[in-house]
């Protein structure tokens, strides 16, 4: 009988913290059938103030653990590193890789009738411009809103609180004025929106679709996978499934692992337990 | 006619961002007559959530910066490196190393009637105790609270703002509960809440003094630079004062300069132009 290593594929997923774990969710929604590995950079985080080149540099080192630890397949749930580091990443992992960006302009493209979208996100997610290029390049008109609160409201847990409400109404008003007034579809531009999405649905147009870039990542790597077992591509994998089993999880952090615990608890909406600090070389 | 660079002291001021800009502003009120060196450790900041021993090392290569650029006293202006490197700092300096929090506290103490009082600030200043041990050695009772919000608010320029206002409504009901109710001083334990210090008046109970950390560092520093003039400690420095003429200011920060321009005019306000970009090894 095969070991569940591999009969089941095991999933890479990387971070510079905690917000990685909304994309893990719906992966697990997604996949069930599959051992995940979680990377969290805590401890050089934030990565939306440095280089591109640090980092290339940070998950480049942090995704060869991933590989080193059994990963397949690696999934970038993290803007920054998606926008400045996608190439680098693909180039030295030699496995497949996949971002958040492109699935989420893709899915945002598909929703959009009249070919106009609002993307929020961090401000350094913004600055990039990775999802204006992104929808740009499908002929989307794009409008761009940096609403630096809301991570640190996730981080407070204020998920449901008045305070986050008004937040939201005041960002969201100017996202939809003026020339984006008629966007139809708003792209969640950031891991950590998923928890706030109850909220913005709330306070948004109803005539606009919320796109979740978290839930499109996890519907390509369902896709891929899907292709993987076709024998589409490689690598072989059986197409056995553990069928009411629990996906096998382990996480790793580079800051203290009972703070992930804590906080990742929250983001993943199941008990995280089995964290291992890690002490990645500069 | 002596250079200006012997008359008057050069100190230099060290953050790992902005928020020490807010030191350098009291200074600039208190002791006009000086050179400032002003350095932003921005490519790696937040400090909160590093290791003790990393916050000191990067401190240490930051004065040592600034002591190459001929600052004669140091000011730590940065909450998380007064807490974690002071001593370090000291030992590596071999000049006058002043922080933050024994300045707060001491001024703390000086004003609070009933030995009790509330210290606020961000959940690395409070994790670390660091103004808790502060007090407690001056017989001060402490409730400590951390109010994750504010800098993000602070750094979004709602400094006069009502979700601000319900922010700190919130927060400081919290910290003036149950056994710190008759506490009769509010500590501001981080370099960005003095620019919300007239909006946290409005909302702190009125028999409660609002005491500065930045404000009484730099009465410290006002403090020492009388005792040198007054020959009591090395080094001696001329009492020439520049009557009239406005101080030199420099900056240098490890990230963008342009980003550190914009932001940090809002936080000395004064426009801030000599920005050096700065690229200091790991």
């Amino acid at each position: 009988m095969p070991t569940p290593s591999v009969s089941i594929p095991t999933i890479g997923v990387f971070d510079s913290g905690v917000g990685g774990l909304t994309v893990l969710r719906a992966l697990l929604d997604r996949v069930p059938d599959a051992n995940y590995l979680y990377f969290g950079d805590t401890a050089r985080l934030p990565y939306g103030s440095k280089s591109a080149a640090t980092v290339a540099h940070y998950t480049v080192g942090a995704v060869r653990y991933l590989q080193e630890q059994g990963a397949e397949l690696l999934v970038i749930a993290c803007n920054t590193a998606t926008a400045l580091a996608l190439d680098d990443v693909k180039r030295a992992a030699g496995v497949e890789v996949i971002g958040v960006i492109e699935p989420g302009a893709e899915a945002a493209t598909l929703v959009s009738k009249n070919r106009k979208v609002v993307v929020i996100g961090t401000e350094a997610t913004v600055s990039s411009h990775a999802y204006r290029h992104a929808l740009e390049a499908r002929k989307i008109a794009v409008r761009e809103k940096a609403c630096p609160l809301f991570v640190p409201l996730v981080e407070e847990g204020w998920v449901e609180h008045p305070v986050t409400e008004q937040v939201a109404r005041i960002y969201l008003s100017e996202a939809f004025s003026k020339e984006a007034r008629d966007a139809d579809v708003l792209l969640l531009g950031c891991t950590h929106y998923p928890l706030i999405k109850p909220l913005l649905r709330q306070v948004t147009p109803e005539h606009v679709a919320i796109v979740d870039s978290a839930e499109s990542t996890a519907q390509e790597v369902a896709r891929r996978l899907e292709s993987w077992t076709m024998g589409k591509t490689k690598p072989p994998l059986a197409s056995t499934t553990r069928a009411g089993s629990a996906p096998h999880l382990r996480f790793f952090a580079t800051d203290s692992a009972e703070k992930f615990r804590a906080m990742g608890t929250r983001f993943l909406g199941l008990s995280v337990e089995d964290v291992l600090h890690v002490d990645l070389k500069e």
